[in-house]
C-alpha cells in the first residue's frame, strides 16, 4: 500500500515559503505511483497536534495551486512551536500515533532554524522508534542565516525588495537637493547582516546611495558613526544610511535597547523602539541636519512585488527535489544549495545532516564587510547579486494581485 | 520669435511626478513649430531663481526621456518655496527678468496644493505687468487633495500600492491564525484620508481584512475604538487596522500628539511618534494581546512597483493637455480631470482657475465614510477602483529596477 505524504510550513513567512510548498505538492501529486494522499498540515506541528490538516489535492484541480506558488506568506499557516529535548516526551508517541493514522511515510517540514530542529528531532525519533517515516526539511527564511547552504530560499526575494526599495528611498530623498538630509533605512536582521548587505545592490556607481551600510557583524560605535556621517554629508548632502535592526556595540548591547534603557512611552513603559529611530534621533541631537528613519518591515517578507525569479525557482525545485530524496530513502536531511565554481551562476541541489543544520547560524564574513565597518565589498556583490535576477508577473484582480487563501472560518 | 518652454516640479515626490514632466516635455519638443528650447528648471522656482536650469531636448535624443516615465520622484528636483503675497515683492520682477532672459513664453509647474499657490501668483503678477507669458498648473499629489478635479494625478498609484501591500500584511499578519492579533497599518494623510481610504481595495469579500479603517474626516475616541477592536476580534482573530496619519479626537487634537504630550525620548526630549505606534501602545495596555504598527512611509509615494497604468497615462496626458492649453491661450489654470458620468470609467480633461484651486483641501466626503466612522462605503470604492487599474512594466537592470538620474555633482 501507498504510504501518503503530510508538507507543514513554520516560522516567519517569506515570498517563496509557498513556492516551496507548490514545489513539494507539485511534486508528490504527479507521482502518484509511488504516493497516496497529499495531506497539508494547518498551522504546523502544532496545528497537526490539534488534528487540523487538509487534502492538498483539491487544490490542483481547482488552480488554486497555481496561485499558491505566487502568494506570500505560509498558505497552510505557521506555528512556533518547539519540540522537547527530550524524545522521551509524551509529544512524540502522539505525533507519530497521529502519522500512523493518516498512514504517512513521509513528512516534509519548510522552515528556518528553529523547523531544522523539529525536523532533527522527528527524525531522531523515528530512528529511535524503527519507524520508516522519512522526514525531510526544506529550508526558507529570508535571513539567509542556515549554514551547510549557499544561500536559503526567500533571501533573494527580500534582497531584490529591499535593494529596489533604497533604490526608490535615495530617490525619494534626493528631491530637495540643496538641502543636507540623513535618511536611516533600518532593515530586518537581529544577529546576521544578509539583508542590510543586500541594499548594496542598490547602488548604480561608487560613491552613490546608501553611502554607508552597517551590519550586526561589526560593533556599532556612536561616535565613530556621527563622524562618519558628518564627513560623508561633505560630498552626499542627501545621505542614505541602511543599518540591520540589530546593530550593538561592542558591549553587545542592542542600540535599540539604548533607547528604551531611556526612553518612556505615553503609558509610562520603557519605550520599545527600533535602531532607526534611535539614531535619527541622535544625528537630530549630534549633527542638527534634516535626518528621518524609515523601518522596511514586514514588506521585506511578505511583498510580492518584487519576487526574484531566480529565488522562486529555486524554492520550488527545493521542494521537488526534497520528494525525490525522500522517495530515494532519505531522512534527517535538509535541502541544500551547492554554488558551482565560475561563472554564471548556477547551484546544485544537494542534501545535508539536519542534525548540523538547527541551531546554528551563519553570519556575514568578516571580510565582505569593509575594514571600518561601514560598507560592504565587491564579494558580497558577486555572491548576492545573481539571487535577485529575473521578474515573475503576478496575476492581478481588480488592480490589486490576487493570491490564495485558505478559508479559516 | 518662438517663444521658449520651462518647466518645473515642486513639493512632495509621488510616483508619476516625472510621468507628467514627459507628458509636458514631450509634447512641447514634438511641436517644434511652436516652440523654441524646452527648459527644465531644476528645485523648482527656488533653484530657477539661483540659475539653475538645464536644456530637456538631449534627454529625449539619449533615451532617458523614456526612463524618465517610470522613475518616480523628481527628476528636477523640487522645492517648498512660497512666493510672498505681496505682488509688489523684488522677487517677481527678478523672476521675470529671468524668464525674459531666457526668451521664456510658458511655464508649467507641475505640484500640489502649494505650486497652484505659485502658479497663481505668478499669472496674476504676469497680468499686473502685461506680460504675456502663460502660467499653467499640472496637479500633482498622491493625497488627491485638491479641489475642482475629480482626482489627481499620483493618487491611483499610491492607492494601488496601499491596497496591494495592505493585502499583503494581512496575509502576514494571518499565519499564526490560531493566536488574537492586531496589526496597525498607518497610512499617510494629515488632513484628508483618501490614502487610507484606499486601503479598503484590499478586501476580497465582506468582513475581510482591513475590516476597521479609520480616517482625520470623523473624529476618533480611543474608548470607542478599544471597543470596536475587542469586539472585531472575535469573528476575525487577525485584525488588520489601517489609520490616517492624521486621526484626531473631537478637539481636533492628534492621536500623535498625545504620544509626544507624555512620551520623551532617549535624549530626554517630548517623543514623536506615528499615530500608529500610539494605538499599537494602547491596544497592549487595554486589550493585552499582541500587536504590532506598521508605517507604510515614503514608499507610498516613491515605490514603483505598484504604479497605475490608468494613474501613469493620465498624469503623462495632463501634461501634454497643459501644453496644448497654454499654447492657446491659457493661462492662470489647473489641468483638471473631469469624470463622464455612467460606465465604463472615462475622463475629460478640463481646466480650472487655478485661484479657486490653491490653499483649498478637498477631504473624503462624508456620506462615504460609514456611520460609526470605521469603515468605508461602496461609493468610495466605485469611485477609487478605475483608478487603481492596469500595470506598468519597469525596466530592470541586474535585477532591480532601472531608474533615470540627474547628475547633481
Amino acid at each position: 500500500m501507498k504510504k501518503n505524504v503530510i508538507v507543514g510550513q513554520s516560522g516567519g513567512p517569506t515570498a517563496v515559503i509557498n513556492a516551496s510548498l507548490y514545489g513539494v505538492v507539485y511534486e508528490a501529486l504527479n507521482r502518484e505511483d509511488s504516493f497516496g494522499t497529499v495531506y497539508g498540515m494547518i498551522n504546523g506541528i502544532e496545528g497537526f497536534l490539534a488534528d487540523y490538516y487538509m487534502d492538498m489535492e483539491p487544490l490542483e484541480r481547482s488552480g488554486e495551486l497555481e496561485l499558491i506558488k505566487n502568494t506570500p506568506g505560509s498558505y497552510l499557516g505557521s506555528c512556533r512551536y518547539k519540540l522537547p529535548e527530550d524524545l522521551e516526551d509524551a509529544v512524540y508517541p502522539q505525533l507519530f500515533e497521529k502519522f500512523q493514522a493518516l498512514n504517512i511515510g513521509y513528512f516534509f517540514y519548510i522552515g528556518g532554524n528553529d523547523s531544522m530542529d523539529t525536523v532533527s528531532k522527528l527524525s531522531r525519533y523515528a530512528q529511535k522508534i524503527s519507524s520508516d517515516i522519512r522526514v525531510i526539511g526544506i529550508p526558507k527564511t529570508i535571513d539567509n542565516d542556515l549554514i551547510e547552504t549557499d544561500h536559503t530560499p526567500g533571501f533573494g526575494s527580500a534582497a531584490k525588495y529591499i535593494a529596489s526599495t533604497v533604490r526608490e528611498i535615495a530617490i525619494d530623498a534626493s528631491v530637495y537637493d540643496n538641502k543636507k538630509s540623513v535618511t536611516i533605512v533600518e532593515i530586518m536582521g537581529r544577529h546576521a547582516g544578509w539583508l542590510a548587505a543586500a541594499s548594496v545592490l542598490a547602488r548604480k556607481f561608487e560613491g552613490d546611495n546608501p553611502v554607508l551600510i552597517y551590519l550586526p557583524e561589526s560593533n556599532f560605535d556612536q561616535d565613530a558613526f556621527i563622524d562618519k556621517v558628518k564627513e560623508t554629508l561633505e560630498c552626499t548632502p542627501n545621505l542614505v544610511v541602511c543599518i540591520s535592526e540589530g546593530i550593538h556595540d561592542k558591549n553587545g548591547t542592542f542600540v535599540c535597547e539604548l533607547a528604551s534603557d531611556v526612553g518612556v512611552d505615553a503609558f509610562g513603559h520603557k519605550m520599545l523602539t527600533g535602531s532607526g529611530k534611535y539614531l535619527e534621533n541622535l544625528v537630530k541631537e549630534r549633527i542638527g541636519v534634516k535626518v528621518r528613519s524609515i523601518e522596511l518591515n514586514v514588506c521585506q517578507r511578505c511583498s510580492s512585488s518584487m519576487l526574484s525569479k531566480t529565488d522562486q525557482k529555486e524554492a520550488i525545485a527545493s521542494g521537488a527535489y526534497g520528494v525525490k530524496c525522500a522517495l530515494e530513502g532519505e531522512t534527517g536531511k535538509m535541502i541544500a544549495f551547492k554554488r558551482v565554481k565560475g561563472a554564471p551562476y548556477t547551484i546544485d541541489y544537494v542534501t545535508a545532516d539536519v542534525n548540523k543544520v538547527c541551531n546554528q547560524e551563519k553570519t556575514v564574513p568578516a571580510q565582505w564587510i569593509t575594514k571600518d565597518g561601514t560598507d560592504i565589498g565587491e564579494d558580497f556583490i558577486a555572491y548576492a547579486r545573481p539571487l535577485i535576477q529575473g521578474e515573475v508577473t503576478i496575476p492581478m484582480e481588480d488592480g490589486v494581485p490576487k493570491f490564495a487563501y485558505r478559508k479559516t472560518h
